[in-house]
Order: structure tokens, then sequence, then C-alpha cells
């Protein structure tokens, strides 16, 4: 077990906001698949596509995900996600925090599975690497 | 109390996948909002566009998702997805399954609230209209 | 030199529009992604996952692009998309309207070239194969 | 006539790519977009979303694009965005280029127009404002 965390801003776009002029949910998840894989950059000091040349690797599909929308943030806002988190053996649970201004606005738990390819090209999953373990402490 | 259904098949397409050559899974929000807004339409007949003609209607924006997903979807896919609704007073549940020939594939449980503006234009939440309510049975 | 068209009816989404309220311009140029993809898919009886499978084929990237925007779409639009193709040797020309109620909203043209991995996987162009230009008619 | 460039850097993410494992090319116009909303912001010293507050201001929807893609880019990339702007009358035309390590990968025109309101709160065509044209010099 291995906890990290990590720190980013975000800009929230007009084209991430719907006719109510408030963001597109559906945006927020973009925004925390993209925070998760920037933890595992902070933390192995590689780019997600370096991780698929350097480790056994095939993505860390979403197998479940939970998420509250607090208040909603309109284009324009400069949003803080802090994301988290904990290992399992062939899993892993990432926790997101989206603040404006120190007020939280939404929150999103997220279950991923680490994935290798089998003989068949099919994804798989298999334990995370120790060498990835080793850098988030 | 009212519960309603409504069926709709979604085509997958290449730009909704990612590099795995999976679905890229903020799209299933996508595919999820949309079967919401044609769930109104099939109950209502008005689409959303119109609701916000006729209804005292500001949206309906999610405060809660959870969603679970089993087995990925790829390009090509011509998935199927069953949403069902079940009203509050000023919110509604609703569930969405997400099938590939018969397969669950994905599943979404959404807590939306029933917004108008206020004076100041800003959103509130507001009983569901009993119009709204009479519709869906 | 063949020539081919297609035509299909898609649904302009609440979440394709922006805080004006019409559409998103991104958004066309998905639609018109999948509408090149559908072509081929009408022309050749498989979709573009089994074009990977059965054919000499690494996807047909986009190299240029010009659109013209006439009038806005908004949330709840259906629209007419008709997709008309010409072939060059290793390249092909698509011209995308976009309709609604008979009146043009849209237009595109795009110049894609078809594609195949070389032997260390990068992407290089290669002639449509006679197979496809035969489908074409 | 004013002239006016803005750069900026751009990370292309995982949820940005194809199953080619390349930008899917839709995701450069929000890019490009979200550059044209900035190159504003540098200007004026003003959101978007102030724009809309102390402006008399629409939004400036794009009427013609044209855009060449020379070579992909992929997730991980982190990509400069040049952005610089002529002005018409009630329009105005925006050159993007993209590059990776100095070297282009994609370039784009834009041609908009400043809208603002009418009486019955459709978007039309309105001179941009002299305030505005100042403050781009």
């Amino acid at each position: 077990m291995a906890a990290f965390s990590n720190t980013r801003t975000v800009r929230i776009e007009w084209g991430d906001c719907d006719p109510a002029g408030i963001i597109f949910y559906p945006r927020y998840f973009e925004i925390f698949d993209a925070s998760t894989a920037m933890l595992f950059e902070r933390a192995l000091g590689r780019t997600k596509f370096q991780m698929f040349k350097t480790l056994d690797f095939a993505g860390f599909p979403l197998v479940k995900t939970h998420a509250r929308f607090l208040k909603p943030t309109r284009f324009g806002d400069d949003v803080t996600v802090q994301s988290s988190i904990v290992f399992g053996r062939s899993s892993f649970e990432i926790e997101h925090t989206l603040s404006l201004d120190g007020t939280l606005r939404a929150e999103c738990s997220e279950k991923r599975v680490w994935t290798i390819r089998d003989a068949e090209g099919r994804l798989k999953s298999h334990p995370v690497p120790a060498e990835v373990l080793a850098k988030f402490g």
C-alpha cells in the first residue's frame, strides 16, 4: 500500500460549457482522467506515452467511479484539482477534488486496473509493477 | 413517484475511442446525458430545447453519479442504452444500462435536480412541475 | 477516379452546444469524421473496425480541411449530413454538407490519405487498395 | 486594422487521441478555439466570461476555417500554439500555428464575427467595439 498526491490547475474553457453556461459534466471526467495520468507522470518522471514504451503496461482502464457535483464551474474559472492514490495489487483507487478559490466544487473517486496485453493482444489485469510502486514511495 | 423507461441504440465512433482502441470513458457520460434528454423527449413529446421554451425549466444538472464499467466497447459497436427514471420532489434518479449483444457493458446511476432561474438569473432547484410528472404517468 | 455519396441524420445534443446555445463548432468535425467512416461502411459493408481487420489499412488521417458555417444549429436539431467522395491514388477528397429542414447550415471539405504501418509501426501513405475502389464503383 | 499575437503551451492528452495513437483532429479545433479566447484575454485583461459581463458582446462564432495537418502529435506532447489576429470591421481573422520542438505540425486560419443579441435575443454581427480595438493596439 502506498499513498501519493498531486495538485494541478486547469482552466475551464468555453467549449467545456453547455447552454446553461456551466461546465458540461462529462468534461469533468476528461479533467480527472488527465489528472490521473499527471499523477503517474509526477511520480514516475515519465509521460503516459513513455510508460507504454518502458513498462509492462497497456493502460489503466476505469472499472468504477462515483462523483459528486456540489456547485458548478464555468468558462474562465481556473480550478485546482488535487489527486491522491492508494494501490492494491492489480488495481488502485484515486480520489480527485476539484476546487475554486478554496471551495470544493466536485469530487470523484476512481477504481482502475493495471493492464497488459495477453498473447492475443487483449487487455488483461496484471499486478502493478514493483518498479512503479517503488516510485510512489 | 413515477417510473418510466426508454431504450435507444448508439453507435460507438472512432473518435470516442482512445489509443487502447476502446471507448474513452468520459464519452459514456456524454451518451448517458443524451439518453436522459431522450427519456424526457419520449415522455413529453418535446425536445430539451422545447422544454426550455414551454416549461419553467433551466436544466437538470447532475449532482451525483456512479458508474461501473464491466467490459469495454469499441468503435463500430452499436450499443443499447436503457434508461429508467424515478422522481422525487425536486430531483430524480436515472439508471442507465449499456449493453452489447445482450451483455451488460456499463451501468450508471444519476441524481439530478430540476432547476429554474431565480430573479438574478442563478440556477436554483424547484419541484418538478406537475405537468411533467403527469406525462411520465 | 470514383464517386459515391451517403446521407445520414444526426441529432445535435445539449452537450454539443456552448453557452451561446448553439453548436460548439469542433463538434461539427466530430460529426464529419463519423460521416466519413459511415460512407466507407456503406460502400464496403464493413465498419471501420472491420476495415482494420480485413484490409491493409491503418486509418485515413486528415491532411487538409476547410469549412464554412452559414447559420448555427442547436440542441434538438436533427440535421442531414450528405457526404461524397472522390478518390486520388493514395488520397481522397470528401465533401460534406450539413442541412436543417432543407437549408444548408455548414459545409466541409476534407483531404485524407490512406495509410498503412511501415516495418517500424509508423503511419505511411499507401495507394488505396483496388478492392476498396471496386466497392465504390 | 490591428495585429496582435499570443503564444501558449498545450499538453496533448490521452483522451485527445484515437485508436491510431495520434490526436483526433477535432481536438485541434478545441485547442484553437481556446487559443482564440486566450488571445483576447491577454489583450483585454479579461476572460471571455468577463467580456460578456463588460462589453456589448454575445460571442464570436466561426464563419469559415481552413486547416492543414502536416504531421501528427500524440499524448504527452507539449505543443506550442501561436495565434495572431487581424481585425476587419465586424469580423476578424486569426492564424494559429501548432508546433512541437520547433517543427510545425498543424496550422489553421479562422474567420469569426463579433456578435451581439438583437431585441429578440438572436445573434447578429456588430462592429468590433473601439474599446476592444484600442486594447489590441
